[in-house]
């Protein structure tokens, strides 16, 4: 720092593709600090370094690093900018990577600190510079998403968005985002854990024409059209400077450097979404039907681990790693099985209270009769994306565990009931999930659910069931439908099915104004013990009922005879 | 026009207070075109001349206007800047009455058509220079309204404005709003009908001193303390070029003449919302009581009407007007009503499916055995404004309208019932009140609730209970839950009651975060005879029994024996 003439320097959590997992060559949060959660920067001065790190991580952050180096900075209350602002001097410098920042984030950083007299020095990457064994860029393979399973052809979906970008008198748009890309030429990646998609960066044109910029050693397997040309990543930059504005730049996933790049270049830049982002939302029918396919199979894997939970569980002995394990054995049986789609939350008692938990071999919990187990987990398969949560009485639960569970049934039963007139956004049936338990008194702190990609990633946006989101739903649209509830120190439950946004069938003396409703992807039995039927209506109990009366009709096939034994009892009418 | 070189004229029906009632000497719509609809304007070429009102107006217009010089427009799909845009050229002028557009319609005009060549020129008003007779400003008694009933001085209210104004270093706010101008000085007046306010300018000084614009004529009976100064209202305009910025001026609500004049002058505008809006939003604790009190004077009086309309209506030969006269007369009775706090909305069978049906000579209806009346009123008291919507089966129901009440209640219900964490807005809940009747197929266009006054006007910002309004919901707002239905040509369904943000009760098992809930102001039964209770939830059926058992025991003694008889009876279990 001293060398490059700075006071401070950045270390985000964050690759160039603003993804929620990274490559090992961009872990530097973890190679300069220890601490690897899945959220979390430092800001290091010279003589101080905060880590920054949410409520879920306050414990492991103290655990990781080096308590005499590094301090714990609890955010977002505070942020990066405020911190920075209270130690840096008028006329000092700010260092960043402009390829690890998103332009709104640079922007929101200069407008705190720019006032203070500190400056913003966009250069070199400090930790980089002393990483001797640094990793090289993923280098996994790639393969081709067949066109029966995407639905649309590449070139296809190239003319198309091409089109939008004429239409909006833009001459291209860098495409930064993975799963944009993977999307846009329908291939698909082991680049990343959990993500099947390729790290690349692309350049749509108007005429459909690509240029994408990859390591051709990723792409032995795939096949594209002559319209797309593989450029080495390293001419990624230099081919910046040949375009003809306006560019259209994402700013709130696109790195800060390609702002500075093509500004520097005179190009003009027109800030607007990635053009990938709803056309990839808006499932084709193809996708649909595919991803019904692969929901089916991760159902049945569910049910068999569900049987198998039933056998082990009541004894006592079982851990929550030897859960994960199970599960992602079933999964794996099904010879489908690409990746797990994160990495599983598998929280017993008090655990299941924390949202985000991921068990290790230190926080490892007994699996005891007389708690509740959440179980957040989901797969990759070639032809879809799956994620389900289901939280199982272990033994007779408790009369507060009962009520919670109605409550969230309740909810989530609401969003998978609700219609509702065309153009609405997630925040406005948001409360639909939550009415139940705020009359209460109960509520939870975090969305009612998230956009899931077709073999793409599990967190998808732009659709989200939240008070934040106001991008219209829109048919074809798969959304998670997971409201919960957590007591602390106690227990935690979440009921998680996946939805998909339909046409809404007409109804005799309904209006003429066109409606929307959801249809159930996911089909495993609900732990009927842990229902207060008493706070249920008759259309709850009717709904419920018919959702038990499909799963053996729908997965029996599939089940081994102690599976089809087992969900033959689980989805009895209540 | 030829004179003033202007080829195009806007006639607003507003005044410089943009508020929903204007006085004789604003009508000028009226004058100019014969239509006398609430909403509306006119845009006037020296050739041809449009009249815009919106969907409820279409039938009205065109028996009101000469439709040989005057063309009816549908407003909104067509908006003036559009209009005007396709018949202004390059280079002519579109002349504007600055005291009678805000100055964010003005931006919105100039930016439609200033890139078309046409230039938006601010002056004289072209139809006050040829009404010879146009009436006086109005000079409507005003009165003080007492502490007692206020629950805070005007003092105490100008001084706390007044710092929110030095916090937010500014110098000054211009008030142009006639109910700010009469909540901050503890004020009402008759100026216009239906808003008990005084039309009046004032400007408010971070000292707390006001400087009021307003004939003293009309404030003989009203006492104001050393730090308010009337001033003659033709003084407001010199005055302002005295102010020493900035200035905090509404852009939404106030004329665009102020920023002209102050900008003129050389005085910054800092643009914000009035400062009074949201102080008289949140209700005081003396302002809760006392429109309780004036709600269950108003309660008793529609339970008379209703008792008359039971004795009335089965046999037939009830018009639409008789309903509207006698309900007024019930609200006389009490003699302490000061006005209707709007006109009333009397619908029988197909008119009630008019949302903002108002009965005309012309239109008068029977109130026909074997349908439904539709009834909207309120009353202006010196103690609370009410508004309630009942709709009535005369004579035993059809299977439609029923299933339709019943979801419309549901819906009712749904939101009186409610609790919900702090900080949300009217769009987060609007979805509680619609989902019964999405699950139909159907739908309202209004919004589910607006703000209310207490003795100031029926409809009040900011608070809403709709899909477009973001203001979060605070302890002491009053809005109504109104939730409706409309089946064009056969019958309308409205029902509404008053209700106010209140802390909610914390319950046992509850989580630690604040929630609100709304308590209920109108005690009036509801039609028993239109609710199909196998579509009603227990908790339903238990709200809707406690209400009713609520309103002998609040009202019955302020009853003449029919209308106690009658109660009784109305407010039997479901």
């Amino acid at each position: 720092m001293a060398k490059a003439g700075v006071d401070a320097f950045l270390v985000p959590r964050s690759d160039a593709h603003m993804g929620e997992y990274v490559s090992p060559r961009d872990e530097r949060l973890a190679w300069l600090t220890g601490f690897t959660g899945s959220a979390g920067f430092a800001a290091i001065l010279q003589g101080e370094a905060g880590v920054f790190v949410d409520g879920r991580y306050t414990l492991q952050v103290r655990e990781q690093v080096d308590l005499a180096h590094f301090t714990p900075v609890g955010w977002p209350k505070t942020t990066a900018a405020d911190w920075l602002a209270d130690r840096l001097e008028d006329g000092q410098f700010l260092a960043i990577d402009p390829w690890l920042h998103t332009s709104a984030e640079v922007e929101k950083l200069r407008d705190r600190l720019e006032p203070r007299g500190v400056t913003l020095r966009s250069g070199e990457n400090l930790v980089d510079a002393i990483w001797d064994d640094q990793p090289e860029p993923a280098l996994g393979k790639a393969h081709s998403q067949p066109d029966d399973l995407a639905g649309e052809s590449s070139a296809s979906k190239r003319h198309r968005l091409g089109k939008t970008l004429a239409e909006a008198e833009q001459s291209a748009a860098v495409l930064t985002l993975p799963d944009s890309i993977s999307w846009l030429l329908n291939i698909r990646g082991t680049d990343i854990p959990r993500n099947p998609v390729v790290q690349a960066f692309a350049v749509l044109h108007t005429s459909g024409v690509v240029d994408l910029y990859v390591d051709s050693r990723k792409l032995a397997e795939v096949t594209l059209d002559d319209d797309v040309t593989v450029h080495d990543p390293a001419d990624f930059v230099p081919s910046l400077a040949a375009l003809a504005g306006p560019v259209r730049v994402d700013r709130s996933t696109a790195p800060y450097a390609l702002k500075e790049l093509l500004e520097g270049a005179g190009i003009e830049v027109a800030w607007g979404a990635d053009p990938c982002i709803l056309p990839k939302a808006r499932k084709n029918p193809v996708e649909i039907a595919s991803t019904r396919e692969a929901h089916l199979r991760d159902a049945a894997a569910m049910v068999e681990f569900l049987t198998w939970l039933e056998r082990e569980a009541p004894d006592g002995g079982l851990t929550e790693i030897e859960v994960v394990k199970a599960l992602e054995g079933f999964r794996r049986a099904t010879n489908a099985l690409q990746d797990i789609s994160f990495d599983t939350i598998s929280g017993a008692g008090a655990h299941g209270a924390i949202v985000h938990y991921r068990v290790t071999e230190e926080t490892n919990a007994p699996v005891e009769p007389g708690t509740l187990l959440l179980v957040d987990s989901g797969g990759q398969y070639v032809d879809g994306t799956t994620d389900i949560t289901r939280t199982i009485a272990i033994g007779p639960p408790g009369v507060d565990e009962k009520r919670a569970f109605t409550r969230v049934l309740q909810g989530m039963i609401a969003i998978s009931r609700a219609r509702w007139p065309k153009g609405l956004a997630g925040r406005d049936l948001d409360a639909l999930a939550r009415a139940p338990l705020w009359m209460d008194g109960r509520d939870y702190d975090h969305g009612t659910g998230h956009g899931v990609g077709v073999f793409l990633n599990v967190h998808e946006g732009p659709q989200r069931l939240a008070r934040i989101s106001e991008v219209p739903l829109e048919p074809g649209m798969i959304l998670s439908n997971e409201p919960g509830y957590y007591k602390e120190g106690a227990f935690g439950i979440r009921i998680e099915n996946l939805i998909v946004v339909e046409h809404a069938p007409e109804l005799p003396g309904g209006d003429d104004r066109e409606q929307l409703c959801f249809t159930t992807l996911t089909w495993v039995p609900i732990d009927r013990r842990l229902i207060d039927v008493t706070l249920l209506s008759g259309e709850e109990r009717a709904w419920l009922d018919a959702y038990h009366a499909e799963i053996p009709r729908l997965i029996g096939a599939r089940l081994s005879d102690a599976a089809q034994a087992w969900v033959k009892d689980a989805c009895q009418p209540i």
